[in-house]
């Protein structure tokens, strides 16, 4: 008596059709990480064009005007707290393979990061880019969330009220702002 | 000639203050990571008293109905989706201390994720369990937006437009929903 | 007065042959990984054919009834502990090159785990893809142990007898089932 | 309209107990890990008694003759093999935190690798040790397996078939042999 | 017919007792961590007195007046040459468990990273402070290396002569400048 | 109101002409890791050559004469430091990528590693080999300087004098020896 389960972590082919935006042939099926259908697992991708690829992801983070005035004069003085969220950002961004459990690691060519301070935030974008067969948003995705928490821990001191508690800090506005895809002659 | 510059991951006794919501002694220096003072990095914290700590951080992701509505049958038939955003919001709570740059690593005694799924969107919380001397509210917010993140990866397929982008697609509302903390005798 | 030792990573050119279950020429120097011949390491990579490869390991575990029981009820539940299984087997494939020392990084383009509860144990099957010019047996081989070493983490509460010890736990069976090689035109 | 699920990393005393071999209180309920009972979540684990545990693992390979000559001769050469399986072993039992989900990162204290070559299998055992609330029986599992698997990757050259394939290969007896548990004073 | 070998991480009490500088008792046996000794494999730890250990490491890179030209504008503009050393230097530290083979996990409770710029070298010290009974120098020694390698390649561009090669880009005096222990009462 | 800063990780095809050692277009512009100038983020590496690359880097760790006699006497009798030593590094190399923040992942096709024991001192050159579009030298860097740490943290317990210092251990003349490009036709 056997009972069967089966996932699988969708081929690269798989995605590379997903990511061109292509209305999914078998749409039906639902998610492809958790199909059953096997069938993709051979494809030859070694057939499938190149493309060069990129992903804008922003985000931001709102911060009491103490915080924001603190990693302002900071910056000027040292640019440290920034400095910090756009490393986390760029190395969340290369680790996204094995933070991301069913994401492929992929060629990653380029990251950006740009910081913007605003009146009562901070706001992040993370630009990806690579050159393959599957997109790079979850990348930028991990890239701006981990720079916004990093940011929020690098203002934990004077952020926190009197009870240790967080009342006006949120990050918000995650979303992918642009993917794009360029095929290579 | 020389010049000189200076910084530090903030001692976990100064962590351990800041943590406590204490008004910071030094309050004008703002921010402990950076701070170029150099006298908390030898203080004894085998003298502090060790503390219970738990930190619960929300955050939410909103889908098309479409995409809501695979993962609820996902979920009813298999609960893959929601499965693996919870290994990952666990396993990425557990990696924050090699995430975010400057935090320390802590000994997290349990971990706890909880998704409701709503109509137009999947609530993810996660609480954390530490005893030491430091918070671990960080460790809940990379759970939740890893989780949240990993989400949106599992439904990629069902939630990109015709065109391959998100217009639906946003994560928001991460904050810090309590920290606790319970002296141990 | 010197004395001298020398090692190295096969190269991928050395690996490809390997791979391909050439005789190997030098097959009397033994072991490539730890050959002291330093010919191979700048091999002109770039002529080699790309081949499409796929290996696929198994193993299984043995489990007392009890726990085989909780897992099947467990399963078709919310099937926590093979969604868990098979997330690990996914991610410790993709960590081979790092958890294997003399591992190349591969391009893994697919994985695919398959999970079959018998009366008295569990069957792991775990099939890997790639394309470049090394074989990916190791990563099949590092699912499957991994995946099985999950299950026994997480029915460890059912499974200990009251002395806490395993008697009737046991990984076995561990092996490659297949490796295919396919050239790219 | 609201869905819900729940679940969490066992917490450490919850662990403890297990790990002391104690018949479970709500056994019923299964696995641990995957409960949704949250009340084990904010348990006073500063109350429970420090123990001094240490697990003992052990598995084998099975090989041609050719490859345990090869790995003979060049044990008494260099040592190489043996040497990297044992360090990969090393590294793999101080890995299991990350590398199996719901493990806890404990704090290893010792970890003793032993190899015997015999006629037609390497055997491979790992003690780790650890002073905490939880036991380490799954990093002495993960040594072994992994140290199983290095061996393999080192032998690869010499194992293989002229088909490329690996007919007499197999890692098997995965098991605990034995845990222990001192409360110290 | 059975070979045998046996090698282990050394365990922390003997590492305890290695760095109070104490002459160690089976000094004739040369290296704790090849030690085939296994007596200490099981010392109760649980009785060693805990102590505050603080480490301090130095090292400089000698690099071109152009480069350290590029590197002072660069760090008066915004710093991030030597942000970025200074946080792979944290990072590196709080990785040496995993980095170095034999390390242990160590609960490290500062880092701190010291940068002075003279006219053709940067010197880089790296503070780490511990609390438990092992020392912390190989994780002050891992952030320098590492805090030295990441000016190396953040200097890359303007480093390199006209061929590609670095003819003047050295590291050199990496040393332990003081190691200290405090017992805690 | 809005502050504005930016910075990227070099693009692969940027690297690529740093590291052929051209003399660089907008070399005005300093570090490229830390340039604002975003043209380059997009740039079409499909079109670039694919180049051979190999790095060798060397340096050396001095020792005391007790030291070395044991290392000397280890490595005839099992190796094993040689060996922790020559592991380490290769997989320091193939870590580079998340070690040094600003690298890009490349793909790595071989790794030397190269023990040479003097009197005073053991000195350790990595030969790293790669296939693609930027340099390893960073590689071979991290191998070596992690290789010497590891040396020095399995002489510890020989190495230290009675106070637990290390006034002979040092690690210096840390350099890229030479870097070679072959373009493949």
């Amino acid at each position: 008596m056997t009972d069967h389960q089966d996932n699988r972590m969708a081929d690269s082919a798989d995605e590379s059709d997903l990511s061109d935006g292509e209305t999914e042939p078998g749409a039906e099926r639902g998610l492809s990480h958790v199909s059953a259908d096997g069938e993709v697992s051979m494809v030859d991708i070694g057939a499938k064009e190149i493309s060069e690829r990129r992903a804008v992801a922003v985000g931001e983070i709102s911060l009491t005007e103490t915080a924001i005035e603190a990693v302002r004069a900071d910056r000027l003085a040292k640019g440290d707290v920034l400095a910090t969220a756009r490393i986390a950002a760029t190395q969340a961004a290369k680790h996204t393979w094995e933070t991301i459990p069913m994401c492929h690691q992929i060629p990653i060519t380029s990251i950006d990061t740009d910081v913007e301070i605003e009146q009562r935030s901070i706001v992040l974008s993370v630009t990806v880019g690579t050159t393959g067969k599957t997109g790079c948003e979850m990348e930028a995705l991990q890239g701006v969330t981990t720079g916004l928490n990093t940011i929020w821990d690098m203002v934990k001191a004077v952020e926190k009220d009197s009870d240790g508690q967080y009342p006006a800090t949120e990050i918000s506005g995650v979303r992918v702002v642009r993917k794009e895809k360029l095929v290579v002659d």
